[in-house]
C-alpha cells in the first residue's frame, strides 16, 4: 500500500508555517509501513484541491487530508473530498454534543453557528472524534477502493486524531511491515562512507541502505519490508552488523536522536558530570546540551569566554595567552582543565579558533582547537574546517568534535 | 506567474526531515510577487520524479527543485529534470575548479572521483555556484517555455543560492518590480495587532499589509508591485510610517535579521558591552549573539549557571537561593548583577526559570524571571510561558524577552 498526503493550507503555500504535519503523518506511516511516495501542498481553493485528489487517486492507494475542516468559509476539504469520490454527507450528532460540550466547558458558553458545519461527514466513514479542538476527521473507503483519511490541520490536534482514531483505521487496511533504522556516525564524510560501502548498498535491494549526511555527521539509513515487524527486524539486523564491523567507532549509535543525546546518557550511566569553556562556539555546546530534558544531571555548566579578559577569569594563564595567541592548542587545553576544576566537573572541554567571516589575523578561518580534560589526562584536537565553511558550520562542526571527544574518552576510545 | 515546488528526499517521505526548504521558498516566492500554487515532495526515484515534473509542467510556469544534487547514487535531480525537459547536459570546468578547491581547502586533498558527478549541468543554463557546500545549482527556460530553478537540498546551501543566483534569474523573468519590507516588533500577540490594524489591512491592495507570528514575534510584511523598484518604496514609505506610529516602541525594526542584531548594533553604536548568566536558556542567548559576526566587540561573555553551586561560583548568595529559590525575581536580579560586574561589562542578564517539561516542584513550568542589570538600576521580568508552551519555546520566548528589555534599556525606554 502506498500513500499520498494532502496538505491543504494556503499558509504553507505563503511559507507563513512549516509543514510539520506532513513530517509527523511520514513518520507514523512509515512504522505502520506503509509507503509514501508522494506529498503534496494545496491552498484553500476547491478547484486545485479536487485536481490534487484526481492525482492522487491515479497514483495512491491511501489518500491522507490535513487541514480545512475549521468553521470558517474557507475550510473546505471535507466537502471537496466528498464531491471528489461522489459520496454524500450527513449530519453527525456526536460530533454537535462535542461540539456544544467543547464551547460550554472551555470558550464561555459561546459558539457561532458556523462551527456547526464541522459536523458534516462523510457517509459511511469512521468518524474520528476531535479531543483537543473542534472539528472531527475521518477515515473511509471510495466506491473505487481508495482509502482516505481525513484529519485537522492544526499538529496538536492533527497528532492527537491520528494516534487514536487514524492507526486504528489504518491497521485494518495493511499486512505488510515497513521499518528503518539510521545507523548514526561522526567522523567520516559521506563520500568516503559510500566509498566503502557502496558495494554493499548497491547489491541490497530488501532491506535497503542509504546514507545521508546532515550537519557534519553521516547517517546510513537500513528499511526492511516484511510480513512482520519482527521479520523486518531480522532482515535489518545482519546489514546493521555488517556496517557497524566496517565503520568501526565512528557509529555512535542506532536511532540515536543525537551525539549530545548519546554523551548525557554515557554521563548518566556512570554518575559522571561535565562543562564546557567555549570561545568561538559561543555557547553552542551549553545550548545543545540543555536542550534536552535532564541535562542538568550531566551538565554543571558552562562559560563562554568570548574575550581573553574571561579567559583569564577562568584561569588561563596569560603567560600562555601571550606565548601562543588566544586560537592554540595550549588555550584550548587549560580552557578544558579550568573549566573541568573550577566547575568542579568529571570532564571538561575547552573550545577556541576562528568562527569567522573574520581571520584573527594569525590563523585561516576555520582554525579550531578542542581540548577535552579528564582528572588523568588533557586531549587537544587541532581542526582545520576549511575557508569556505561558513561560521554557523564551524561552530556546529567544532561542538560536534567536542561531543565526539567527550564520548570516546568516556568509551576509553582514541579521543585526539 | 505561479510556480511549484518540488522537494526531492526520501527522508522526507519517511519523515526524517521537516521540509523547510519548502517554507523558507515559498516565503522568498512571496516577496517576489510569484504565486506557489503546488508543493509536491517526492523521494529519490527517477520514474516519480520525472512524474511529478510531468504534472508540474502541466500547471506550474516556474518548477523549482530541492535535494538531489549531491554525489551518491541517489542523488539524481538533475539528470532527470534533463531528460524530462529534453536537454542535454555539459561538465561545467568552473564547477570543477570550485570542487577542488573546496576539497583543497577544507579536506585535507581527499576528493573521492563520485564528487566530478556534480559539475554535469544543463546546456544553456544559468550556473548558481555553491558557496557553502559542494553541489552547484542552476536556473534554464524549457524549449516550451517553461521556467526552472535546481537548487541543493540543505537548508544552508539551497537559501545561499537562492539569495544570490537564485533571485537574479527570476528578476529577469518579470518587468514587474516586487518589494517588501518587514517591520519587525516584539511584545505584543498576532490578534492583538490584527485588531489593531484590522481596517487598514482590509482597505490596502497596493501595497498589502499582512501579519506573521515568528518565534514568539510578529511580522508585518508591506508588499508593494510597480513598473520600477523606486515608485514601490515611495508606495510602501507612509504605510509603514503608518504602522510604526500605531505600534510605537514594540517596533524594533525595518528588515532587521532579529532582536539580537538589533542589540548588536545599539551596542556597537555606544561602544558597550553585555554579559549573561543564564539557567533555563542554557547558553542560548550567548549562542545567538554570538552567531552574529562581530559580537565579540559587545559581548564580554556568558556563565551558564546550570546547578546552584556554579551559581554561588558567580557570586549569587546562598541565603538568596536558600529564601527564595532559585527560581525567583531576587536570583534572576543577583545573576545579573554578579554576571555584569564580574565579566566587567556596561550590561548584565540573568535568566532563571523552568523550561520544562518537568516542574521543579515548586513553579510552573513557563515560569521564568530575566534580571537586566545595569550600573544604575536593576530590572526584572516576570514571565509566565504558559503550561502547555513547550521546552524550546519557553528557552526561545525568554531569550527574546532578555533581548527586549536589552534593547528597551539601550534606548532609555521603560523595561521590566
Amino acid at each position: 500500500m502506498n500513500a499520498e498526503i494532502i496538505s491543504v493550507g494556503t499558509e504553507l503555500l505563503l511559507g507563513n508555517i512549516v509543514n510539520t504535519d506532513a513530517r509527523d503523518l511520514a513518520l507514523t506511516l512509515s512504522e505502520l509501513g506503509i509507503n509514501v511516495f508522494w506529498q503534496t501542498v494545496v491552498g484553500d481553493n476547491r478547484e486545485r484541491l479536487t485536481a490534487a485528489l484526481g492525482v492522487a487517486a491515479k497514483r495512491a492507494d491511501l489518500i491522507i487530508t490535513t487541514g480545512g475542516l475549521g468553521p470558517t468559509c474557507d475550510d473546505l476539504t471535507k466537502q471537496t473530498v466528498c464531491a471528489a469520490f461522489g459520496i454524500e454527507m450527513y449530519y453527525d450528532q456526536k460530533a454537535e454534543e462535542d461540539l456544544r460540550a467543547y464551547f460550554r466547558v472551555g470558550k464561555g458558553g459561546q459558539m457561532t453557528e458556523n462551527n456547526l458545519q464541522q459536523c458534516w461527514l462523510p457517509v459511511g466513514c469512521t468518524p474520528f472524534y476531535n479531543t483537543c479542538g473542534t472539528a472531527p476527521g475521518c477515515g473511509f473507503t471510495t466506491p473505487e477502493g481508495k482509502s482516505v483519511l481525513i484529519l485537522p490541520g492544526p499538529p496538536k490536534e492533527m497528532n492527537a486524531m491520528m494516534a487514536h482514531g487514524g492507526v486504528d483505521f489504518l491497521r485494518t487496511l495493511s499486512d505488510e511491515h515497513i521499518l528503518s533504522h539510521n545507523i548514526m556516525t561522526f567522523g567520516m564524510g559521506e563520500s568516503r562512507i559510500e566509498d566503502m560501502l557502496r558495494d554493499e548498498m548497491n547489491a541490497l535491494q530488501n532491506p535497503t541502505l542509504a546514507p545521508y549526511a546532515k550537519e557534519g555527521e553521516v547517517r546510513l539509513r537500513v528499511t526492511a519490508k516484511a510480513a512482520s515487524a519482527s521479520q523486518a527486524e531480522a532482515m535489518m539486523a545482519p546489514v546493521i552488523a555488517d556496517v557497524k564491523r566496517a565503520l568501526g567507532d565512528i557509529v555512535y549509535g542506532i536511532d540515536t536522536p543525537s551525539l549530545e543525546d548519546t554523551v548525557l546518557h554515557l554521563l548518566l550511566e556512570r554518575g559522571a558530570t561535565f562543562a564546557a569553556a567555549e570561545s568561538c562556539t559561543g555557547g553552542l555546546i551549553a545550548k545543545r546540551i540543555t536542550d534536552i530534558p535532564g541535562s542538568s544531571a550531566v551538565f554543571r555548566g558552562g562559560v563562554t569566554v568570548y574575550t581573553n579578559d574571561v579567559k583569564l577569569l577562568l584561569g588561563v594563564k596569560p603567560e600562555t595567552l601571550e606565548a601562543h595567541s588566544a586560537v592554540s592548542r595550549e588555550v584550548a587545553a587549560e580552557l578544558a582543565e579550568c573549566v573541568r576544576t573550577k566547575l568542579g566537573a568529571d570532564y571538561g572541554l575547552g573550545i577556541t579558533g576562528v568562527a569567522g567571516p573574520d581571520s584573527d589575523g594569525l590563523h585561516a578561518v576555520g582554525t579550531v582547537f578542542v581540548g577535552l580534560s579528564t582528572a588523568r589526562e588533557t586531549y587537544v584536537r587541532a581542526l582545520n574546517l576549511g575557508e569556505r565553511t561558513d561560521r554557523s558550520r564551524v561552530r556546529t562542526l567544532s561542538a560536534n568534535h567536542a561531543f565526539d571527544m567527550l564520548r570516546r574518552s568516556i568509551l576509553g576510545l582514541p579521543v585526539a
